[in-house]
């Protein structure tokens, strides 16, 4: 039997078992706090006990066109990863833990295995986390997207009590400026890499960055790192006062997110070695120190702000990365001073 | 000082003025419980008081299709009051009140009229149905979108107590199945809808849709409507057994989803009178009938099972569209005839 519904570019069935492949990789992630299953209108997440005065912390983002590379690529399975991570790191600089994870997908005809991969990603991202992939929407748009292309969002809900929320307020001048490195672009600043990589450069997907040592495809594909265990473990030792993610805007524009008024921040930039991928895109492009800096991380992915009384004790944290000291914070009045 | 970044097709001080427009509609959706600021990376919410067992009812969604008509009429400020009035529905049907709403917004180049006019459309869906807008993303991918075009996404978070999760179990043979009306086609239907307007009938937007007595573009772009104030009026004096939104695969892929094992649905289509739009798709798409209950809510948005013998108390609520008796529970393994 024929479907107009189908002709008119929409397939109900394709998204069925788009489904059914899914739907076992996103049990994987949930916990006994999951009471809904696949297919329910809501996803039904119980809240953890314990909790006071519980806070809920949430925030909503995509993977900006990173996801390009994974269409010349076609590597689908970690802009999934990508997009949880961040929205775990965004959470996180608040305090809060992850709870559960919903994604929307929009494309302009279903292909399974895409779709799949990219959930993929998004499983294994919440797994690492512990944050259950609890729902989601899977949308065929036809018209919208270009073939093969899709775009990806994601919302994260975390939890924090009241008393503990980490809001910057605490911070004042003299406090020691911390960096976790991150592991390339992440998430921010790809329309200027594409431009310069594949326009100006010409380079292809498999060739290798000049003075890196990586290819295109594994360096613009690096996964966007979660820093949640390494914030928990180093909060057990020291009192952190304030945390930036370092996304669209850099350094320049995500530090002053989390300043008091009457403080800036003086970064050092002797202190640590920017990555080789990111000296190849400021020579290539001709961009200036300062919208480097604000384009880029510059090889920083997360910003920890604590007592300089503190430093002495930051090493003794269980990390994956060691953070490094990268400035203090000033008197001013919400200033990032590149010295 | 010319910008490398906005070469490359973002402009990070387009979004920050963007950005300044929609703050004051954010802000008047929020309550004493939102405990963060605009700008913030995570929104705060502090959850309510009162709940013993606080389950958290989560769901995201996009608009579909139904965008083309916003494009192709300019008007984008009812298109986020859908998206939001979806998601409510969507965590209505398991009983929960709607807490806070974010939004996702991709698009190729950010024009700021549009934006705001679609935040717009998302702050009176969530002033109207007590939600607060608490966070989002606005995300410029040059080259993913069409000129003038854009694609956007929700995530609404609810909460319930959880011995009133509204889940169906108790649905039983000669229980009574009632319907809400819909204003239109609400966000389903509309590639084959567009495809039958524009492009077998070849109407304008500023077109009368025959035997209608509306034009396409008011009558293609009715708001979703929110059946929060209904369901919650209807819940006080009927015991709610279970509830489904029509969305995407109509009467006949919805009603199946909350219904317990060895429970059918038979509808008698004789019982509500199928709005015109509805007609003219299926005479001029030449639509087989059981098709039409697939792609299109055919006049039903929400659909509340109930025990037969609260019939005659249902019409005492307070509703703004009466329900009308459609159909009743019968012994089956999930299937829906159409009688």
């Amino acid at each position: 039997m024929s479907s107009k519904y189908s002709e008119s570019g929409v397939d109900i069935d394709a998204a069925g078992k788009a489904m059914k492949g899914i739907s076992r990789l996103v049990k994987a992630t949930w916990g006994k706090e999951v009471l809904s299953e696949v297919g329910n209108f809501g996803g039904l997440f119980a809240l953890p006990a314990g909790y006071n005065e519980p806070v809920l912390v949430s925030s909503a983002d995509g993977v900006g066109t990173k996801l390009k590379l994974a269409f010349m690529t076609g590597r689908h399975n970690t802009v999934g990863e990508d997009l949880v991570n961040h929205c775990v790191n965004d959470i996180l600089v608040q305090g809060a833990e992850p709870l559960f994870f919903l994604d929307y997908f929009g494309c302009g005809r279903l292909e399974p295995g895409i779709v799949e991969a990219v959930v993929e990603g998004l499983a294994r991202g919440c797994e690492n986390n512990g944050c259950a992939l609890i729902g989601g929407e899977t949308a065929e748009m036809p018209g919208f997207y270009n073939e093969g292309e899709y775009d990806i969002a994601g919302c994260i809900v975390g939890i924090i009590e009241k008393e503990k929320v980490i809001d910057g307020k605490k911070i004042e001048p003299g406090d020691s400026v911390w960096a976790f490195p991150s592991s390339g672009l992440h998430t921010n600043g790809y329309s200027l890499a594409r431009k310069i990589v594949f326009e100006d450069e010409k380079l292809g997907v498999d060739d290798e960055i000049p003075g890196t040592g990586g290819t295109v495809a594994d360096l613009l594909l690096q996964v966007h790192r979660s820093y949640l265990p390494e914030i928990r473990s180093m909060r057990e030792i020291v009192e952190i006062r304030g945390l930036a993610h370092i996304t669209g805007g850099g350094l320049v524009d995500n530090i002053p997110r989390v300043l008091p008024e009457g403080c800036s921040v003086r970064i050092d930039r002797s202190s640590w070695d920017v990555p080789p991928l990111f000296e190849y895109f400021r020579e290539k492009g001709g961009v200036d120190d300062r919208e480097m800096h604000r384009v880029f991380n510059m090889g920083i992915g997360m910003v920890v702000i604590i007592p300089a009384g503190s430093n002495v004790l930051v090493e003794k944290g269980d990390y994956r990365w060691k953070p490094f000291l990268i400035g203090e914070i000033t008197e001013g009045s919400g200033d990032v001073v590149l010295a």
